[in-house]
């Protein structure tokens, strides 16, 4: 027990309510994590951690779901006049965001937390019931905004840093703080354990803030299972225009492909072995009333209870497309937009980290959160470490909400960021804790 | 023009309507025209015609729809009891049915006309109310019923063998009757072009009884154009069964895929070119309601203006069959049940009818038939002479009737047997008659 | 404890297993159970119960899924000949199957039992790797076979009357012994229960015969939850035929109705607070190739992890099937031929039995089966039961089997049969023990 | 015959191709036809025409697919810097475009013609290979051109008014000459029709330019027949968003709703009757990937070869739509963007038609036009003229294109113009002839 981590916490408060409402501001979305990125490298570096930036952070071909260059090479124009930091911002054009800090204490196991820190593209509430408005932090980029608490995730994990980097004296081993962009779409984690990053890692410490609502009232739980394996396509049918009127055999109906896959989809066989899901969540097809559709675009989604049931559902999904192509003599493609595995954080890790939040006197939970529903690429990385022998665990961090994840009315009690800040650090402590001599 | 003709067809009509009654109560379906057969090789035989019965009709892998062994024989032996001939008969065991009857007259052309001989799937009604029940002609044969008028066309095609024999001298060239088996399901034809019964052939006359209602009240049409080009289809798909509720995804479902199939085959494209028709007349799946199912049979027929607009229906039933099996991972196979191509009665011949009838002092229409609608697999046999430089014609027998065809109160005047005679010897007497000296 | 259950139960070994052979020699399916039920009765007046048949057991109108007047007669004629008794035999004529058995020990607690007595619809295997037809105990009613056990738990009832009958002294309050008719296609259970047999009731106890695979070494688990909520339908299309070719348009094509209620029930959403099931296990449509089918059958099955689940998937079927129908102008009915609800085996009962089983020390598992998956309509007893205060189980007698459940070559290892009779009794032993005065 | 017809014509090409280009430079699409309706005004005017303009020509709530408010108000503005004339251009504001200009010649009959002025939504290809962009006539408002010669249409009706004009005193009874907005999409000229219009016209001539692929080489058919009648409908389905992974049995959803309509909208049978047919040519639907899609729209049409058979296909249509969103529980609407009726050019108008023309030496075709295709609102006047007693044709002008209608690279033979004029006058010349005294 390092009694100090209350009172660095708590003296931060300000510090931190402040910087994620800077982040809420300039809210940035999936592979736009350009300022962010910026700023979480400039502080890391100003705390002396080691930093990677840039195209050191994630495997460039494993990032999934990468917008338009042009989107891309605009915004990053926009982030020069936002207050990025000059140094670190140069390595994220073209979408290199994410940062990693890394601090080294000497012998000892490797400590590694994910924080993810990508808005969403949701346009922000902004009337004077909505708080961010009200006090004049609503997102300054329309169409992106901080509506799943990532702005929080970021802030905590710069108040680990320096938490842990003011205690560094009393642990023995390495942190290693993974700032990790594009979690919305499940797009980037895979591709910073494609780079490595979680080889040689003992623990894995992540967290998402959730609604109090239905849990047990305590601030921390330390841990939850069950998210959802899921892939995410984008599927393009191809087929050839006609008239409509005149010469309707001549076509080739994309539309027609589309309206069948998506019945078949659907149609796709329960599973024995447990959940699955599959949406078709957007269709858009054809260029006129009265021409034979000749192309068909669908955003689609697959999910499984495990990593196997979704790879049921894939498996199925990808015949029916490919055949309903090949019934109306259509082309088609598949791209992967996104992908997470299942999860299940280690039991033996959340009772430990339990003993020890009771140890610092917080209140814990009876039970473990089983069925965490929704997905999450930290999954990726959670069973990359569990594969090599390591632990790690999802808690969850609890907080009232103004309104659910993913609304235009979210927002959350900024209370939640030292208590996140303390749950970081009591748990790092006491894996990185010295042996006694 | 011959004047005995008259006088002959006249004669011979109390035979003609006891022949006529005799093959409707004895009615024989598809392929099991055996008895019927035997007499009519009976009757050429007697009559002085060259006969050909057996193997030697229709090319034997050229037939389609050809029913299970085990029902052909289980008639055969029926027949046995039921007056067959016994000198042709045997040649007809197996569906081996159908006959031809050649007299030649020398030099001069082949006129070949058509007489289809089988009775249809359907229980004819037995109350007082239907004729053939109250005069005692009903079918004794359970399922076969003569609901379209072969008995009749059979009945005409002996009556003109009678005539022509006796007008022979008159004539130049060669005759060649052909009593065609399975024409219901447009199964039969084919197979007789194939043997090569059309080869040479100068002119094709056939013809059907059909309803006066909206006609012309002429007791014949020269000609009728327009039926349709058509293929009939037995589809199956095979899967796997599995329990449904323990185990669904383990089944490959075939009544899933034949449903699939059946949305998409209704789908296929109007053609700009002229009309086409799709059918799926019947579908049975499943073995079980908790089963997932492994077997789905499907009858479908596919039909065009044209043969073209019929290949074109063909093409896209089979890449949809194709790719709904391969969606739910079953096989599947095609069987082809019956096809017919569309035909075109030649003007000239029908106008030569004409004025051919109108010499006889016979009414006649002012106007040729062009779109007669259904199928008919004579379009086979025209089509094969009219590809040589021959002349063909598909007049129609108008006429009095109970019901509509294919339906079990079905009958019709009899008086129509007499004006058949006639129509079929006058023209082939116009078409065979000797060069003046 | 009682130790002479054992004794009893071990003595009767071989009159159990020719009881059970006679039972499957004379398989009898759903509502036909009138020998079965005829010779349960004459076994249960013998030992002196109280004995309730025919009319008294169900109530009429709540039976679902009743054969046809016609067979049920038939087979009543038929089993007048194969040995049914001639005293009970008459109050099951018309499918008025199933038989309770009273037997009145003075004050305490009614303790009921539900062994279930019909056959499948399946036609057992004849040859001689299939012990029923090699020691000539295989069904002589073609197309019924006792290929889930069902000989089996009828004949363990008969044994357990027997043995609490021989220690009737021992025991205080009332024991119900419900022999249920047509459990297979759960169709017979939700009569029983509007009957009012459960009203009243302080413990139900009910088992099935379970393969031993997968579980543990034990011959008997006190419990198992989680079988599925379900409802059966039988569903018609009615349209409208018409010619194929001629006239489509005519039609009212209930074929692509039923095809495309197909599609859009397979389509159904998953539920996110737990598994559903559906299938279409039969689909038999139309009347000829060339006719736009006129009529539609269904089977199918809907289920649900929870009554209310099963009621979501009920729910969304109707409404399907109903917008089915209107869109090609059809008729449509339903026809409910069975329904299950789901069950909660409850773990005081279980675990109060498990001790039972141990005090006489029989090997008890460590684990509860929590996840039955099928359907059993023994819920609606358990649910009736414990809706008054009362408690439920459902036991799992586990044995060898030679193949799975349904399978026509399906045999268990008849050691099972003691050990279901010792079960029973042990445990209502202890639920009836006199009070220690 | 009035032999200065011709040179009066041929005297006027110059300024007619003049005319054609500054239409095409300045294209608008139905009902923005403000620029334009107030040139033609403006001109008809000039001539000595009464002229209607505004409310007065199409009745208010009959026209159909109106663009939204500011989009007309938007080139409304627009059109003010481009040459609009100012006394007549108030009037179109607001999409209360067409023209109708009346010569009045005493007593006679009155004869009508239709021209219609309106361009497509195309964007004109802008490459040297096309001619207007070459000679600089290109549209210079994007997303508008005259893509089906509806500039060389406006253009001819404004070169008949100055021929009719200058002859006035050799004709008898009234000259209409109808200037019809928004022909594209057969949105107009039913609101022409029903402001009356119509009522009490003798004859009604119409015309469409025509690629001369195909036909006899003669500058103009007198008339064709066969335009298929059609409905245009946008459809709305409504159902309710709910999260796809965690509670998609929430939602209601409309894109299911939308693609299950598809499949069963091109599944409507075909008719016995004659052609008809069906596109569904866009689809969009759902906001985002992991949301069950709450709204989709389509644009579809139906087609007949009569106006009985389109009322065929909408009444399938509508029943297969209220049926579809039943299913899904979602909520539908059906808004009517334009519609057309079938039509025949009266034979004996077309007749005397060509004796006129061949009168004057120019050549006719041997045979009229009898399967047009397509889709004209032309139809609405012909019908009403002829249910009162009065004869219409539909002219075809007969020219080389550079593409075919509707393609970005269309372009026509301007040699058309002055033929136009020709017929037009021509036959109104005779329609109109004074009586010999």
């Amino acid at each position: 027990m390092i009694p100090e981590i209350i009172t660095l916490a708590e003296a931060m408060e300000a510090k931190l309510i402040s910087c994620r409402r800077d982040l809420h501001k300039y809210a940035e979305s999936g592979w736009f994590e350009m300022r962010t990125s910026s700023l979480i490298a400039r502080r890391l570096k100003d705390l002396g951690y080691e930093v990677l930036v840039g195209c050191d952070v994630c495997l460039d071909e494993a990032r999934m779901g990468v917008p338009e260059e042009e989107k891309l090479e605009a915004h990053y124009q926009k982030v020069l006049t936002q207050g990025a930091d000059p140094e670190f911002v140069e390595a994220t054009r073209g979408g290199h965001t994410g940062v990693i800090g890394i601090l080294r204490c000497g012998e000892g196991p490797t400590v590694a937390m994910r924080f993810d820190i990508d808005a969403l593209g949701v346009v922000e509430a902004t009337d004077e019931g909505h708080r961010p408005a009200k006090e004049g932090f609503g997102s300054v980029n329309p169409g992106m905004m901080h509506a799943c608490g990532h702005d929080g995730h970021a802030t905590i994990g710069l108040g680990v840093a320096e938490v842990l980097m003011a205690i560094r004296q009393q642990l023995a081993g390495t942190v290693k703080l993974i700032f990790q962009p594009s979690e919305e779409g499940v797009r980037g984690a895979k591709s910073i354990v494609e780079k490595g990053h979680l080889d040689g890692v003992d623990y894995l410490l992540a967290s998402h803030v959730t609604a109090s609502a239905g849990l047990e009232a305590v601030p921390v739980y330390p841990g939850a299972s069950g998210s959802l394996a899921t892939c995410k396509y984008d599927v393009t049918f191809k087929g050839l225009a006609a008239h409509a009127g005149g010469s309707p055999h001549l076509g080739k109906n994309a539309l027609v492909a589309a309206a069948n896959a998506v019945m078949n989809l659907y149609a796709i066989s329960r599973h024995g072995g447990g959940a699955t899901r599959l949406n078709v969540g957007t269709l858009v097809a054809g260029s006129g009333r009265n021409v034979i559709a000749d192309e068909a675009k669908m955003e689609i989604e697959l999910r499984g209870e495990t990593t196997e049931l979704n790879a049921y559902m894939v498996e199925k999904a990808e015949r029916i497309l490919k055949a309903s192509a090949e019934m109306y003599d259509c082309e088609y493609s598949l791209r992967l937009m996104g992908a997470a595995e299942s999860q299940v954080s280690d039991e033996a890790l959340c009772l430990r980290f339990r003993d020890v939040l009771a140890s610092y006197g917080m209140p814990v939970p009876e039970k473990l959160i089983l069925r965490a529903g929704g997905s999450e690429d930290v999954s990726y990385m959670m069973n990359r470490v569990q594969e090599q022998g390591g632990q790690a665990t999802f808690m969850r961090l609890v907080t009232d909400m103004a309104a659910g994840a993913h609304n235009r009315r979210f927002d959350f009690d900024e209370k939640v960021l030292v208590n996140g800040v303390k749950a970081f650090c009591m748990l790092t402590a006491d894996l990185m804790k010295k042996p006694v001599l």
